[in-house]
């Protein structure tokens, strides 16, 4: 197993044998380790000591379902500290196949030139890429895919990156070779621009498979979780058949729904864009459309989904909870024909649906456009931020930057990220999640939302998303899809089982939460060093004062719950860089 | 002697006798004070938590010279800490013959809302003033004065300010009625504006006198202190007769003059903007133009000038060197009549010619205009910022946001805040007043020009800086111009005989030392509170790393000299908040 190092000033790439203490970092676990390490947590994220970690995970390449996400790490040019995102897709399995765990992009290419790095069984190239410039995320494949086979792995920036906004995602094929599957938060793809990097073509022609200590024990394990998945509900119905767009109507009944700007927490018309508004546009066109849809070979929850056009043709794919509610119900559009070719067109400039759709409403706020005005919003994200315009590249630097320039400051960011759709307000545990985890108001970094738990009382909630924080961090830096964690999340066995039989290890379960606390622990000490301290660790003034509507709740957590969540006693010792 | 307390929330006004404890506190003393009483350290600076404070000091109204400086003092939008900027002009006069220390503004004004607050011998009235909306602070100044009399004093901000632009200053009228004393820096302009106070109004109708504990002695240091004002060259030839602009000619020839953007030190067209290039040109024109001229009643040192255009008519008043720099050779201009012109513009808007200057340096390196082209800067000031364009806006948030907005990254601020035009590479001193000062990037907290020590080499940089900000910091507490430093800056028995006659006390000189450091002891404070930490203490990369022509120098203060800054052994205990 290798790590490939890709240096764009003076464009060379080096394998490295991956080092023995890496055997079982993957992902996000990989990033933060690589982070602290190599890169000077003071430095400037779109500079060139910044790097780019693209990593996948120890189970990737097994067959195992749901491992082998895709990560993207650097130091953030949208929160100034540490930060991961990742996606699904294809790219990781064929990576894995060439033998490789992640590829560090260091340096930085010569302004205004272009990259691109093909990967394949028989070496690496770094190739000029002129001709990719300015391309939208789906021409980037359509064209690499035409030259070098359907059969590759794209991974790619659209325009947005290489004009550095701090929307901007890296962006990765699914099984169809569209660009669907979206690192998409904390403006790495900005960072992969800063680089000099479009695009990257990974070749299906690896033949490394990773090897495993004991291959019966293994085939055990690996039934068993497969075994798990398909029969919790969450994970075998519920992902499956309606996505996680299943989660609007309960959220909106929550009150939790981010609706006009964070004005509310239910929408009016919630009904025209929940899961089941979903499902049965899906049903009645037919066509491409489908509810169940693997964006990684041998998923079986295949929470993703395909939208079909009123001809029956795809419009974009998947359309996601968070996309439904942050360009939906909170810029007042109610019409899934409209979100679907907002996300379309997102992904094609290659932006985050989350931060865009936060930097908008704070722009309908300061009047830009009217609520619910779909057609206007699509053009200013075409025209205006597709085209790098002033007002495109101030909404590009995401909604901070947006607030600050138009004289907004009620501002739902921490860290300076846009938080996800889950209230804090209404949904309680979300405060910590939010507010504590290095990663800025990251949804992804523990969603609360399942626990057995009253989400309008404050009390429990610091616990509740602590834990949770650590079991996602556990399994994103092992390479799984979050979505394993309603199965297995409280059964660490089932992973632990798959880590010992492949890696010889003799873990016990309880192995899995020292790991993920390793991870978020060395993810602060990153974060410390780049200047962060307990006082970023807080919700904006507006969660904590406003009351939101229809239960006119506020975020109410205790000074004492935000004091208690860096606990040694619970964390150990920090580490310090 | 009073606070006067403005709520523009409730439009009330209440008048509370000074606290006893605030007796020797002024301007920059008072404004800590202040601030780390009432204000959360981690409120939104344009939110109505924040507050405005408007002081004077315990020194003023007392016919002492340069005793009168006006400062504004907030939570900053720019840099998020703590701010206090001072100008000279006649209002701290007329506030203090009206009993008033300070006045502290509070809460926020319906939206859309504006006001004007009148002070008099017979009250305080709170008046709607949708007349002045929009209006240049010149023009804001000859309405009142036609209104109110020729012998108020005005305090105004301009339509920056309105627009909550980070460059907005707060400007007042000097003894011609002229708002051209600014109380520059920080975007104290936005925290007034963001209140919905255009501006204030000081008649001169006051009969109050400080009282003086020991006249004898009071007049007998009063007479020193003029004295050695009059009889050191820097105070009594040098400032007076060519004023600030004199610092131009050594400063470029040390290398340390900002030029293009800060990639040079020195400029081949300095001697079109020098002193003596000023001298001359006042010489020439005549008319108008004065060499000497004493902002505040009073004032012996006369360091401002007056700038007669080709008619002889007032162009601009004052000109000053740290506008020659940043809206001259940073932006390539070479021309004494178009950088007045700017100037003057600049005033009008009411914005701070240092940030502005910073911000349009990044944003002609983004391509927006070629450096020396002043009419297109002209343009770009007078009709984007002016006029609250999105480019303008963009701009108007300072050089920070300029260059995330643009895709710049190389950008000269330090907390938010872009440095003046002491280049830290060759005035090494300046390293440490920039890093570390609470105020961020700010020369005015501790000039190091005027030391006998090589400013080209890193030795004994960190100490002289410490020692000079302290200095300042309890000459700008006691609301001295900060150019009394070179005659009484290392002869501190000059002051404080002063303050023991007046106040009966019976300090030792080394008193001022301990009452500058609790000064910055509670900015430090504040700011700790607010979220920074000695990471935030730091130069950005740019002077760390570039070598600035032509001694082909950078910054390279040891981390250990930073490390040292924030001794207990040199400050004593720190207060927390």
């Amino acid at each position: 197993m290798y790590l490939l190092r890709v240096n764009m000033s003076n464009l060379r790439t080096a394998l490295e044998p991956l080092p023995e203490e890496y055997k079982l970092l993957g992902n996000r676990g990989l990033v933060a380790e690589i982070l602290c390490r190599e890169v000077p947590a003071r430095t400037n994220p779109l500079g060139a000591k910044n790097k780019l970690i693209l990593a996948g995970g120890p189970l990737a390449g097994l067959g195992i379902s749901s491992a082998a996400r895709l990560s993207a790490g650097g130091k953030s040019p949208l929160t100034g500290g540490i930060k991961e995102a990742n996606a699904g897709g294809i790219a990781v399995q064929r990576m894995t196949r060439l033998g490789i765990r992640a590829i560090i992009v260091e340096g930085q290419a010569e302004t205004g030139k272009i990259y691109l790095l093909y990967l394949k069984k028989d070496g690496v190239e770094l190739l000029p890429a002129g001709e990719l410039k300015g391309l939208g995320t789906y021409d980037v494949a359509k064209k690499l895919r035409a030259r070098y086979g359907k059969d590759i792995g794209v991974i790619t920036i659209g325009p947005a990156g290489e004009m550095l906004m701090n929307l901007a995602g890296i962006f990765a094929t699914d099984s169809e070779g569209q660009t669907s599957r979206a690192c998409a938060r904390g403006g790495l793809g900005a960072v992969m621009g800063s680089k000099g990097l479009k695009a990257i073509v990974i070749a299906n022609d690896g033949d490394y498979r990773v090897p495993v200590h004991d291959e019966e024990a293994f085939k055990k394990a690996r039934k068993e979780f497969i075994k798990v998945l398909m029969t919790t509900p969450q994970t075998s119905e519920i992902y499956t058949n309606y996505g996680t767009a299943s989660a609007l109507a309960p959220i909106n009944k929550l009150g939790g729904l981010p609706t006009y700007n964070f004005r509310q927490g239910s929408f009016e018309k919630a009904e025209a864009i929940d899961g089941d508004a979903l499902y049965d546009l899906i049903e009645k066109r037919n066509g491409a459309g489908k509810h169940s849809h693997a964006c990684m070979n041998g998923c079986v929850i295949r929470c993703s989904n395909v939208v079909p056009d009123e001809e029956g043709n795809t419009l974009v794919s998947p359309l996601e909870y968070e996309t439904l509610a942050l360009l939906g119900s909170n810029l007042g559009i109610a019409d899934l024909d409209a979100i679907a070719s907002l996300n379309k067109l997102c992904n094609d400039i290659g932006i985050d649906t989350i931060e865009t759709g936060a930097a908008l409403g704070v722009a309908i706020e300061a009047g830009m456009a009217p609520f619910g005005d779909a057609q206007e919003i699509y053009r200013i994200i075409e025209e205006e931020i597709g085209q790098g315009t002033i007002l495109g590249r101030v909404l590009g630097q995401g909604t901070l930057i947006t607030g600050r320039v138009l004289g907004i400051s009620r501002l739902p960011v921490v860290k300076g990220q846009a938080i996800a759709a889950h209230d804090p307000r209404a949904i309680k545990g979300m405060t910590i999640t939010y507010a504590m985890s290095p990663m800025g108001g990251d949804h992804t970094a523990g969603v609360t939302l399942r626990a057995p738990i009253d989400h309008h009382k404050p009390e429990g909630q610091m616990e509740l998303s602590r834990n949770i924080q650590v079991i996602v961090a556990a399994h994103d830096s092992l390479g799984f899809c979050m979505f394993v964690i309603p199965a297995v999340g409280g059964k660490p066995e089932y992973v632990v089982n798959l880590i010992n039989a492949v890696y010889g290890t003799n873990f016990q379960p309880e192995w899995l939460m020292e790991y993920g606390k390793d991870v978020i622990k060395k993810e602060r000490a990153f974060n410390l060093a780049a200047g962060f301290n307990e006082v970023h660790d807080r919700l904006p003034e507006m969660f904590l004062e406003e009351e939101l509507p229809p239960h006119n709740l506020v975020s109410d957590l205790s000074e004492e719950d935000y004091r208690r969540y860096w606990d040694t006693e619970f964390w150990g010792e920090f580490p310090k860089l």
